[in-house]
């Protein structure tokens, strides 16, 4: 037998590799939101008779012909434990292009988060939510260590995994040094932080913001730490408890909004 | 055999009832954190040897001999899902007595929290750490169709379940009422509102403040609509999208601070 040459083996790891990186996504809402976008890449849709009347013209408008499963025997390989409701649609990552395209094309105060090893899907698809309500440019998180986009993800993000850009970047610290070469001010929440978040949004002026933030628990990692311009609370009134990481996002992110 | 008397078939009634209102938290924080609690009526605690060297003193200072449990047959009567650590322990929910006592101590603008029908125990749960984080005097919930106090929203707490005012009533609107009698304006959280949550909070003057926020989907119910002073929305940025519940009570917590 011949032996392959090397760039074809690795040819095929990387179609191998790329096959392999594709999403169920699951659900009414999650699976109608990706049959109506347009960037989507779908790749193949599972739904119950029942769920395909209830999808109706979303499925016509997907462009892909559903296979019809007996809803005792839901077909598609999702966690049996995930609250399909008949639906589950196969796609690729979407592709949201490169950074600096992203942040700096938009109205207003450009604002991007940054988030440190969130791996919590539920805390990730909200997070998103309040990135789209809120009008930031970018969600940018490592590639490694963070929520990846699964079904659980787009299902909590009721549809803004498809609308708001989240970026898996190979180093986090890398891509906030790229922020602030455009001109971004890296704001990290930091509960021990002497500044407080209105103040350092106040410092910042006019100047594009990037919020970064840390998981629960081990907070921002050294690294992400010492990237940041500056370290800001959010202001606590009690000496007991902390904010959920989602619902740091959102208080944070209204804060940018409040001060543009 | 002699009949008894309707008074005792009730109080039995109700006693078994009480008793069988318990809940199983789990997790060496919620335990940790349910034990140092002096306030908390606690009835049996399950540790493997691990978990009890792990919680050391709280053990001590929980007052309650540990059964100490294999941790390969993990004996307490938890979710097999759950991720308890090796420590589980069985309590009473906590009393904070009457309502009126609660909202009218405290320094600065009273501010609560009204949840109408908001089930999942994890927004319940991130929404007591940031009632507890922003100075909430009390979460109130209709006893039914709202998150019960379980080991699940206690882990999600973090600690604040122990600290944060969680009060179930029987009928929502009567409560809302009831702090309407004392003095509080009563602002309804509603995407499609008019008027910002700033304007309705700045109108508000220096007059306590109930923050009421309805599940995600339905909203509020009429009744709960209808008994509110005025209905206000987060200024969203997009046309698309909305908060996930818990992130919309952070925002407007975090807004009536400012507003204070």
């Amino acid at each position: 037998m011949v032996k392959k040459p090397k760039w074809v083996i690795e040819k095929e790891q990387a179609r191998r590799q790329s096959a392999a990186e594709t999403v169920w996504l699951f659900g009414l809402h999650a699976v109608r939101d990706a049959l109506l976008n347009p960037r989507r890449e779908k790749l193949r849709l599972v739904l119950t008779k029942n769920a395909a009347d209830r999808l109706g013209d979303a499925v016509r408008d997907g462009g892909l012909a559903p296979e019809i499963a007996d809803p005792r025997r839901f077909s598609a390989p999702i966690d049996p434990g995930s609250v399909h409701q008949g639906a589950a649609l196969e796609v690729k990552p979407l592709d949201w292009g490169p950074l600096a395209e992203l942040v700096t094309h938009g109205e207003g105060r450009a604002v991007a988060v940054c988030l440190d090893r969130v791996t919590d899907p539920h805390n990730v698809g909200a997070i998103l939510r309040s990135a789209e309500v809120f009008g930031a440019r970018a969600v940018i998180a490592p590639a490694r260590h963070s929520a990846p986009e699964t079904g659980a993800l787009a299902k909590t993000a009721s549809g803004a995994l498809e609308r708001q850009p989240y970026l898996r970047v190979a180093n986090l610290a890398n891509a906030m040094e790229a922020l602030r070469d455009m001109g971004f001010v890296l704001i990290g929440l930091d509960g021990a932080a002497e500044t407080t978040l209105e103040a350092a949004l106040a410092g910042a002026e006019d100047r594009p913001v990037a919020l970064v933030l840390g998981a629960e628990g081990p907070g921002l990692r050294e690294k992400t730490r010492e990237t940041c311009d500056i370290l800001a609370k959010i202001p606590f009134a009690s000496d007991f408890g902390s904010l959920n990481v989602s619902n740091a996002a959102a208080v944070s992110l209204y804060a940018s909004r409040q001060n543009r």
